[in-house]
């Protein structure tokens, strides 16, 4: 059985994690769980979702991991329990992955030195003084680590995380069970692809100046 | 305050209820919370996702509405509390939602008579079976009436809500926040681009015959 403890932390982003946790939960041979430093119940960015920790970081010594982004992630330090859970488990996990701000956690652990990675496109400066190097690429996959873009990206490296754990039929499966053949209604999803004025704007509706 | 319910109820699925989630909450002038027949946890179909419902049925007589599916949904009657609640609060909802098999909800409370509507792809029968048509299309609109492809579909529906409800512009900033740039690792999304073979083989692992 291959255990994918699925990160919470107080402050954490929904939809980070549960695009990883719908691709990775129906598997057979995947033991797929939310762990976070106490077991219970932990609230998201909005206040508004309360979602349950099945186990604690000490129950889990040996997991692969997914750790989700959240804004959060403006104030931890290098002594959150998220990192120093991180150090102890990546020695032995056979990926370790994040999604969104989840890299900044990775980067405080000192996964990401020197390395390419992607975050959300509002942290590429957090992570670069961190010692990564943030890439514009959706999915990026560096060794074992694999960290993606953010929020929804979740769900592209969930199914190129089950492509890896699995094989490529699997994951074109859950691809196909998710109904996952995304229209987004507009074409605004990208830095790149907006004006700066909205970036901006954006910017400030995230509390990020 | 715009007031909009997410529905959970037990064996709903995560992914078609946090896409909603996440485009709608973060939105100012809008009350975004979980409802469910009796408050509290609620688990969804896998049993690993257990999702706090802040208010009961009962406390939420006017919302907008957003329905998710699971499969739980095959054996839901005429009788289930969410089908009750719809029919209760229908005619004062300014946009009555679903995502997945959660037109069956729908269908059931009566609101999906002779019309165009979505639902998960292994769903059709069910649907038609109700009096609903059935309709290849990602988010489908008939009057205040708005479904949804399967699970991951929800994402496209939320924002398509978002601009309803506040918006273009500010739909698209949703959607930059939430880095909904797309890149599915394959191209087997829908049932029409993928072999009988796989539409068989994922019938089957989603338990359905």
């Amino acid at each position: 059985m291959t255990t994918v403890a699925l990160v919470l932390y107080p402050g954490f982003t929904a939809l980070d994690i549960v695009g990883p946790f719908q691709t990775l939960v129906s598997i057979p041979g995947l033991d797929v769980f939310f762990v976070s430093d106490v077991a219970g119940d932990v609230t998201d960015d909005t206040g508004r979702f309360t979602l349950k920790a099945a186990k604690s970081f000490d129950e889990v010594p040996h997991p692969d991991v997914v750790v989700p982004g959240g804004l959060h992630v403006r104030t931890a330090t290098a002594d959150d329990p998220v990192v120093h859970w991180l150090r102890k488990v990546h020695p032995t996990t056979t990926w370790t992955t994040s999604v969104c701000t989840g890299a900044v956690y990775l980067a405080l652990a000192g996964l990401l030195e020197g390395i390419a990675s992607n975050t959300h496109w509002a942290f590429y400066d957090r992570l670069e003084a961190l010692g990564a190097h943030p890439t514009e690429q959706r999915v990026v996959v560096v060794g074992k680590i694999i960290t993606a873009a953010g929020v929804s990206a979740g769900i592209d490296m969930g199914l190129t995380l089950v492509s890896f754990l699995v094989n490529d039929d699997v994951a074109k499966m859950v691809q196909l069970a998710i109904e996952y053949d995304p229209q987004p209604p507009f074409d605004t999803g990208a830095p790149s692809k907006v004006s700066p004025e909205m970036l901006k704007a954006s910017r400030r509706a995230m509390g990020i100046e």
